[in-house]
């Protein structure tokens, strides 16, 4: 038994994740992973629903359980993957948020100008494969779906991934939403691979109908929640008003230098590929500890939006299927002028509109593929009397406006 | 329907957390009740329970949800209890943690120096209630024990109060050590009063029994779990170590003028009552900012602690049933100076040992009593074929030691 | 306290169910609602799902539960509802499913011919009323849909009624299908009242979306599941063969004088109406004692079928969208009769076909209408982005065939 | 993939149960140990927890489900253990209660004289082990502790076997009895082997701790529960009046012929080895039926005894420390006489005392053994500030009366 790695995590979802391999346990203990314990996994959807408070760290974990059990039920069923590819797909799922920053998505192609956070994950998953020796090789392929078994980035990036699985089972288990709850342990025992895609054998059709239905709801009903999404939308506002006016050559001293070094600096890919290691130092504490400094600022602009933040007395929302009217947004706007006493431009920081939208099933650009047991394979939109018809297929788009309430 | 007030909050523990009076309403909306959503409820617990995320304010407000059904249970059974009664109960346990700093426990008393968390909820209390007219008047003498029906205080702080309740229940939950669920379902419902005095009915000993056990568990399970009781210590070192280097006259920034403020004053209950506002700004995001600042920084203790804390490479910690061999400890001691190159008065920051204790039940200065359908009340200690018996009335000592891993 | 009923009973679904109404303690009391505990509330979907073994009775306590909570959530809405009307409401739930008899719909129009359960509710109801000096008027008012407020009757008869939500609760607990879940804590505080009608506010759409999901995925995955289905189809060949051979003549003793009556006798509305009070003897052990004595009956037919099913050695069973070949059929019919050695009119018992069918959502018939905030009022079918589309409003049938295999 | 068997059954408890040794499956599938289909786990339990119908093959199916992991953990863990082994120590955990008759423990050694259910288990496994060409031999070696890995017995049969971890938690989930539940899935990570015995790692100490608890908590608040004890000796006295009246010669016609049968005959050990055929065909059906015939039969003290029970109107029970008053007995016993127009020897189905007993933990004839870092071992009861201490050691007592009410 001398050797052997075996550390069991307490998770309130799944019970136990367990870590055997050396690999596995090496990338769990590097600091740029365990930075993900200090990024929220929902931003600020806690201020609707206290109890979503959970991590990065904890999501890429529950995922990596999921691959974990996917991969014993492939293997079960005959599916050829090899200790090695096993150990590469566990890698890559870990990884696959690696390159988050702080709160996650609320801040994507914020801070770091149209950088999505999977650019990010790659880039750092290639300076670990260093550090670590070329032994991240294989897990690069697979999150970048240069490897010959599809199926294996399909589980990591797909329609049907661990990850869905994980964060739909997670978020509405922190959230205590119990509607959003998904049957993921059903579904991956339904999963198999045929011709080297993944596929769900026809008993799982109402299994994944139901997976859609809960998805569709948790985004209507938490992440787009009204005042979850005003809250996220100020959290830009407030790094944008930061930004502008340092960019001016006002004083806007974050809570940290790292911090103080993405607001001064024209971010872009380039950008961060060379300062990956201070990228990788910056968290929610960087950002959250600003914005309670900033309260106190000589800026109205600044200091109203962070003080409204932090007091959770926030911006008023309104989220509705049509446009808003033009003409009641001028008074509106109007109004805040004055009782802010700021001039029309900072005003743009008050009341701002937006859309929203959400695809419950898009059949061109993802595919869930049902095998029947006839060995043909139907997309889950066309089986019979599908759940999920046309009208799904295309977006469903809704308009918000935020607005400071005099 | 008009100015009723209804809010509905998700609670993955409970379900739905209702809200429906105006002056919880008031309370809950004031920011420094919002100031707990920054205050995690286990300190560092997450680092061994990576569910463990929670906040304060979860749990005052969990706590609220249970008095709210215990104060119904009893009224079902006929105590007399008046709205007022009701509210100021419910706005009590709102704030009974409210004088907690940022990391709870961990640093109680030693960023404010011999101060305990009720000692500053109370002096919160007071100004809340000249804030809001003198409608906390009530709560406050609930709070303190100076009102006459002394079960209300019993619900907030005592042996079976729904405190210790909520704690338990959540705590167990997010970390997913399911052994620490208690059944407070069933011990509200046994709940009764007598002559004042709350007590349990008969039929609830096995339940009070089981809480027990439950607590017992989740202390040395959980709460002082080595790895978590090695980093909280740690924690304290880090805070000590920046105070040293301040009076020193050494420059140690830390990430807010707020926790500046309270590293450089020499802090006592005078002070805090006069600094009352300030201390209300200050939660976990100043702390931690701070410390990933000074990984920086030039002090090699202070930036060895701050780094070993950020990147999860914690002080090794063993707990033991007898005290720690002084040889060995020196010898240990000796390598770390030599390590890391520091004088022996600074090693004391990386090897330290303490002790840590829990009762399991101490019938001397907390009781549970039950109450017999004959009338007669007797201490849960003391019933037939107690499971709770005399040797578990003194308190369990172990000894630790942390210590730097050259 | 005196003369207060108090009862409280565990129940693994929602926790603690209270009785605290004198006359709902009578009628839970009386002998003909206790029979309900001897009669499975799915039949035989125990031999799919082996942990779906609970009752009639634990079903319609948890509905009762359920009505409990929707009348409380619609009082603290506003809606008027008097203490009397309560108690009807709750007593109405509890009765309606009296009427069903042995293994509940698998032999509902057999045993009894072409008389629903809910009619011989409305006979039991009456005699009730009668027994319990007219206490029960309002509540036979309410449940025959008399009554003045149509929403009390729509809470316990209607398309979101309270029935519905506990079987599919209850059974998808029972059953471990944790898919059929649905958020009835949720709906039940959605609900709300216009004109008279129950209705959803505009916060619950998905929710309901979710709802019809889950019962959609119940009907397919379980309540017509093509094991079950098969059972409960040879258990309805085995008591007409019973009483096939009766009326041809043999003697087909069943275990209890009681089935003997029923077997034996012409049934009817009327003469069930004659002879309620010993359908109030009749219950499951009735029926599957009389099958386990058949085991050893001389007519082949008969045993052998008793024996299939008591020794689950099912009929095999398929299910499809098409239906079967006719010439296939009749290969497989020779088959059986050589096999057996029966002539072909006994090779109906062995060998048969039918249609099962579910409806999504029918909105000519049932209708869930959705208040918006604007009090306009759509149904559910017809709100922006409906998930319910007008495809699933009409029956999806499939065809069975059960079938002796050789 | 062929020829291999995989089969899932949805499990509330565990979530899913697989199937994947032909053995097992031909085990599973016998008519014999379908028969425990009809056997109710917990006797009456559910007539106090309405929740508590499950049955006798969903517990042995759930605790072959734990020993699956169980095994899985040992293995992981360097314990040897052959794949014979493996299924055979999962065919004897299946078969452990086949032995059990109707109503299990309510009627053991009362149907069958001085029999109980293992010595029953063991001679059904021996014909199985026939009819399967001795493939079940490992697995009887196994059961009757005669093989040479003493852990795989005590797996099955001591302290802390799979066997008394399915039942608590399946008992508690089933009943809503939330405190019963015990962290089976931690003990089972915390089981290990040293020289051929099984023992739990020093880290489960609080897991087992709370184990006992638990067991205690649901014997007396469940299995003893002062109704159920009632309901369970009021159904031994009928079976016992059933048999007088047969031996003095009344009709006394039974549902079934095979209940008739047992019903005449004088049992033993001896009786039963002769005819196990006819014993596997008796269940909960056959007495349950017959009881409800007998609430029509002639005889005042069977048919009453036997309508209290089918109506629910049970016999009055007290539990007590102290034996019950001689003389508030013979009062109370000449009033029952005077009302039912009885005898006075007949007055003993109407009136009895009984024992009932429970030890929390008895060290001298069942052990549970910690293992220490250090390789010491050391019984539960002796660690450090042990909860299980000596008080615990001896059996309580408590005296029970069950009595019709007058």
């Amino acid at each position: 038994m001398t050797n052997r790695i075996r550390k069991i995590i307490n998770d309130p979802v799944y019970g136990f994740i367990t870590i055997d391999d050396p690999l596995v346990f090496q990338v769990i203990s590097h600091p740029w992973y365990q930075r993900l314990r200090r990024i929220h996994q929902m931003a600020f959807a806690h201020l609707v629903y206290p109890g979503a408070v959970h991590t990065r760290l904890h999501h890429s974990l529950g995922a990596y359980h999921l691959m974990c059990s996917a991969l014993t039920e492939l293997k079960n069923k005959g599916v050829d993957i090899t200790p090695e590819e096993e150990t590469a797909a566990k890698v890559a799922i870990l990884l696959h948020d690696i390159g988050h920053g702080p709160f996650s998505h609320a801040l994507e192609n914020v801070l770091i100008n149209n950088t999505s956070h999977e650019t990010i994950s790659i880039l750092i998953m290639r300076v670990l494969n260093e550090q670590m020796k070329g032994q991240l090789h294989k897990a690069i392929d697979i999150f970048t779906n240069n490897y010959t078994k599809p199926f294996l980035h399909q589980l990591i990036s797909g329609q049907l991934d661990v990850d869905r699985m994980d964060y739909l089972t997670r978020d509405s288990f922190y959230t205590g939403v119990s509607e959003g709850v998904i049957g993921y342990d059903r579904i991956l025992k339904m999963l198999t691979v045929k011709e080297g895609d993944l596929m769900v054998e026809e008993k799982g059709i109402y299994s994944i109908e139901k997976f859609l239905v809960a998805r569709r709801l948790m985004y209507w009903q938490v992440y787009l929640h009204k005042t979850v999404l005003g809250a996220e939308k100020t959290l830009v506002k407030i790094v944008q008003r930061a930004k502008e006016l340092i960019q001016q050559g006002h004083e806007v001293p974050a809570a940290s230098v790292t911090f103080d070094f993405f607001l001064k600096s024209p971010t872009s890919k380039a950008f961060i590929e060379q300062h990956l290691d201070k990228f990788c130092l910056l968290d929610d504490y960087d950002v959250l500890a600003a914005i309670k400094n900033w309260v106190f600022h000589s800026d109205t602009v600044l200091s109203t939006l962070c003080r409204s933040f932090i007091e959770r007395r926030l911006l008023k929302v309104k989220l509705q299927a049509e446009p808003f009217d033009q003409d009641w947004i001028k008074t509106q706007r109007n109004n805040i002028c004055r009782h802010l006493k700021i001039n029309d431009a900072d005003c743009d920081y008050f009341i701002f509109t937006g859309e929203a939208e959400n695809t419950t099933y898009n059949p061109t650009v993802e595919r869930i593929n049902i095998l029947f047991k006839n060995e043909t394979v139907t997309d889950i939109s066309k089986v019979d009397n599908a759940l999920i018809h046309q009208a799904l297929a295309s977006p469903v788009k809704k308009y918000y406006i935020c607005y400071y309430n005099c």
